[in-house]
């Protein structure tokens, strides 16, 4: 598979498709309808269709898409063997939350480490999490290469170059702050009150496309 | 502006336009280039050119945007004067975190009321938001046409479908369950695990786009 064989947006889907066929794995099922899949994950099955056929998947007509075939491409494709370790930035009530949700099922992603400067978190587990205080970033990051940030926006652009010094080379950014980056570091956007806009404006202008 | 003319990757865009024009105009500037937006905001120039281009804005050589026309623009495609109405239903740490975050900044949505079942929560105020027993919802929706849904995913579908009877017509959903819907109901998902798990994948995979 070349890189940028893939669509974005087809891209995006991959983590669902993948949590989706392995629960069916666990469940002895060795075939799955397109049909099936869009009823489960509320994709459109032409959408799902379209999507396979960039991975060279091509369902059979009355016997639908192999389970093992098609788990196993993710799995690769998606790195499952591979665990990437996580590093959380600011424990709010957001950073909580993310603490305390379960980001290892089906997944290979795992928050290793949280930073705050509240002394009532620096040295506390959450969620099992350690947490350490913000200014001993640098003490902490080795082997992390990927960066929650959960911070006040104001704070965001000084902890990204900070965590980028240390080698970082992906960020989720929640705030609303837009971060000067470096090339080789992707950047991720989740702005809720952007999110929020952008849904009032699809139930405005859209009809709705599962 | 027929419906569909913009594609949803770039009415994606537009809370994040209009709140960078908003502020521009505040400070007084008429004009902006592509490449101004392009460094605030970090989409790309040729990007911005694009999107805009969809909505009649044609920058001219050597003067950029006119400020007020895109804001113009941008407010009543985004319905800025109309407010929409939000109920949060879940106010664990994620909920938690909504209520104190200010939506309303740049926006035109607004969490009016909260639902919850833990008696520490219900008949207080979070972020000078009403919590109701989750329980109530029914005696409090009248107005409301949004919700976002920060509940337990094994309770996501039957208060999904109590909010669609009392006329809810989007949500933001931040469980991982894909819910059953009616047409009508638009449905946006921010799957925390999902979006982790796609920045990996973007990581391994494509090179960096602003």
């Amino acid at each position: 598979m070349t890189k940028h064989s893939i669509p974005q947006a087809t891209a995006k889907r991959l983590p669902l498709y993948y949590r989706f066929l392995n629960n069916l794995s666990h469940q002895g099922k060795t075939r799955v309808s397109s049909k099936e899949l869009s009823e489960a994950i509320k994709v459109n099955p032409a959408t799902i269709r379209r999507d396979f056929s960039y991975f060279g998947a091509l369902g059979k007509k009355g016997y639908g898409y192999n389970v093992e075939y098609l788990l196993e491409f993710f799995k690769n494709t998606l790195n499952q063997d591979e665990l990437t370790k996580v590093a959380l930035i600011g424990v709010g009530n957001l950073g909580t939350a993310f603490l305390k949700y379960n980001f290892t099922r089906n997944n290979n992603t795992k928050i290793v480490k949280a930073f705050d400067r509240s002394k009532k978190k620096v040295n506390k587990k959450i969620g099992s999490v350690p947490v350490y205080h913000i200014d001993d970033i640098e003490k902490h990051l080795a082997g992390v290469e990927v960066a929650i940030l959960t911070v006040p926006q104001a704070e965001a652009q000084e902890i990204t170059d900070r965590l980028v010094a240390e080698g970082i080379t992906g960020i989720l950014n929640f705030t609303p702050a837009r971060l000067t980056l470096p090339d080789h570091v992707r950047i991720h956007h989740i702005d809720l009150s952007v999110e929020l806009q952008s849904l009032v404006y699809f139930m405005n202008h859209y009809s709705n496309e599962k």
